[in-house]
C-alpha cells in the first residue's frame, strides 16, 4: 500500500477495539481512505466489510498513510507494537488516542521525535457513541504544525480541540474533565435519589435538571474569570449563605433516608473555605482551599 | 389602587430585596402594571422611579392586583405580613418565591386555601442576574389552574416551569437542583485546581470544560431513563472501569498537591456500588446506593 503514503486523504488506525473501530468508521464516513489494523483479524475484517482497507501488519498500516492514529489498551502496548516499525515513522504524524498519564504522553512524544515523527497526544472525551458527531469532544496536544495540517481529518471525529504544544496537556485535561463530569453526575444521582424519595420520577426530574445545566455551566465560565483575577464577588451568593443552604440539603437528605455523601462533601468544602476567611466571599473562592499549596488542604 | 384589582395586566410584588426588585423589574420590562411594597420605603421609592406604583401598606399591595408575588427572607416573615390582610386574599393568586422547606410550602398552601386564595410556591433557580431572560429557570408548584391563568406574566421572569399540584415540589426541586449545581461546581473547582497545578489558566480550561458540559448533561438524561428502568447498560463504561480511572485522578491530584476531597467522594460512591454488586454495571447504578432504603447507605 506504499503508493498511498503521500496522499493526504488517507489515514491509518491501529487498534480496532470499540473506540478504534468508531474512529475508523468516522474517518470512512467522512470520505477518507482508511486502513485498519488489529491484533485479532476479525475486527479488521469487520471494518473492511464497511469499506476500509485491511493491513496485515502494523508495518503495512504505518506505510499506508501519512497520518497514523493509534488507540490501544495502554502505552506499553503502543510501544511494543511501534518499536519494531519506528524507522518507518519518519515524516509521518503519529496521533495517539490511547488513555494514559501525562508522563506517558511526554515520553511517547520524545520517542516519536527520536524517530523523526510528529506527535499528537489525544483523548476522546465523549465516549464511543457520539464519535463522528460535532458535539463529540476530542482534545489534542503536541505538535501545533501537525494539528494544523491534519485538523480537517481529525474534525471528522468530532469537535477537535488543540490544547497546546505540551504533549501532556491532553492527558491532563482528560483527567480533569473526568473529575468535572463525575462531580456533576454525583450531584445528579444524589438529586435523583432525593426527589425519588418523594415519588418524583427520574426522567421528570431530568427534564428540569438538564434545562438547568446551561445556567450552571455559565457559572463555571464566570467563576473561571474570578479565579483568574483572584477576586470573588458575591453575585452568586457568599460561601456562608451557601454553607447554610447546603446544611439544609444535608438535613433534608438525612430526613429522607437518602445518602448524604454528596452534600457532606460540599459542606466540608464550604466550611473549609469559610474557615480560611472566605465566608463573606463568592463561592468560587472554594478553589483557594483545593488548589496546590493551599495551607489547609 | 383598588380600581386595578381585576385587571389581568397587573401584578404586585411584596418584598423588594435584591431578588424581589429584580422580579418587579422583569414584570415592568414586560409591560405589566407593577405595584411594589417593601418594609423600608427607600427600596419602594427606587422601584417607583423605574415606573412602578408604590404601595404604602401590604394591604394596598394586595388590593392592587389579582396576582400577588411574595419574596421575603423567610416564611415566618411572610406569615407575619400576610396574616393581618388574609381576609383580602380571597379570589387572588398568591405566588410565594420565598426560600423554604417542603413542609413550609405545604403549610402555606393550606393557610392560603383557608382564606380562599389560590397558591403557587416557587423557586428562582438562576440567581438574580438572569431574571427576565428566557434562560432563568423558575419552578412553581401548587394550583395548576392558577399557573395556567398566570403563566404568561410568570414567563416574564424567565423559563417558568410548573412541576405539579403538590405545593412542596418547588422547594423539593430547589433543594435537589442546588445539590446538582454544587456537584458540578465542586468538580469544576477541583479540575481548575488540578490543571492549574500544571500552569493551565482557569479561563483556558473553562473554555474546553463548558464545551464538554452539554455531553455530561446528555448523560444525565440517558441515565435518568436507565434509573427509571432499573437497568444499567455499560455503554458509558462500567462502575469498575470508572473506579480505576477515579483512582488515577485521586493519585494525580495527590501527586500534584491538590485537594483530593472530590475524587475521594466519587471513588467512595463507585466502590460502594461495586461492593453492592454493580461493578460490571453502568455507572448510573451508583444511584442504587444513594437512594432511600439502600441497604448500605
Amino acid at each position: 500500500m506504499s503508493e498511498n503514503k503521500k496522499q493526504s486523504r488517507t489515514v491509518s488506525v491501529i487498534g480496532l477495539g470499540q473506540m478504534g473501530t468508531r474512529l475508523a468508521q468516522a474517518f470512512l464516513a467522512a470520505g477518507y481512505r482508511t486502513t485498519g489494523w488489529n491484533r485479532s483479524a476479525e475486527k479488521t475484517d469487520a471494518l473492511v466489510a464497511q469499506g476500509a482497507l485491511g493491513a496485515a501488519t502494523v508495518a503495512d498500516a504505518v506505510a499506508a498513510s501519512t497520518l497514523v492514529v493509534v488507540r490501544l489498551p495502554d502505552y506499553g502496548i503502543v510501544r511494543s507494537l511501534l518499536d519494531p516499525v519506528a524507522g518507518s515513522l519518519r515524516g509521518r504524524v503519529l496521533v495517539n488516542l490511547t488513555s494514559g498519564t501525562t508522563e506517558e504522553a511526554g515520553r511517547m512524544a520524545d520517542w516519536a521525535a527520536g524517530y523523526g515523527a510528529a506527535y499528537l497526544d489525544g483523548a476522546a472525551m465523549s465516549g464511543t457513541r457520539l464519535v463522528g458527531r460535532p458535539e463529540a469532544l476530542f482534545v489534542f496536544s503536541g505538535s501545533p504544525a501537525a494539528f494544523a495540517e491534519h485538523r480537517t481529518v481529525l474534525t471528522s471525529l468530532g469537535n477537535a480541540v488543540h490544547l497546546g504544544a505540551d504533549p501532556a496537556l491532553a492527558a491532563l485535561y482528560d483527567t480533569a474533565l473526568f473529575g468535572l463530569a463525575w462531580g456533576a453526575l454525583a450531584g445528579f444521582y444524589h438529586a435523583v435519589a432525593l426527589v425519588g424519595a418523594e415519588g418524583v420520577d427520574p426522567t421528570a426530574f431530568a427534564t428540569v435538571a438538564t434545562g438547568h445545566m446551561p445556567f450552571v455551566t455559565s457559572l463555571m465560565a464566570d467563576h473561571a474569570r474570578q479565579i483568574e483575577d483572584g477576586r470573588y464577588p458575591d453575585d452568586d451568593g457568599t460561601v456562608r449563605v451557601h454553607a447554610a443552604a447546603m446544611q439544609h440539603l444535608l438535613d433534608t437528605s438525612a430526613a429522607q433516608g437518602v445518602g448524604t455523601d454528596v452534600p457532606e462533601l460540599v459542606k466540608a468544602l464550604l466550611d473549609r473555605a469559610a474557615g480560611a476567611g472566605f465566608g463573606g466571599d463568592g463561592i468560587a473562592s472554594v478553589v483557594e482551599t483545593i488548589r496546590k499549596g493551599a495551607s489547609n488542604v
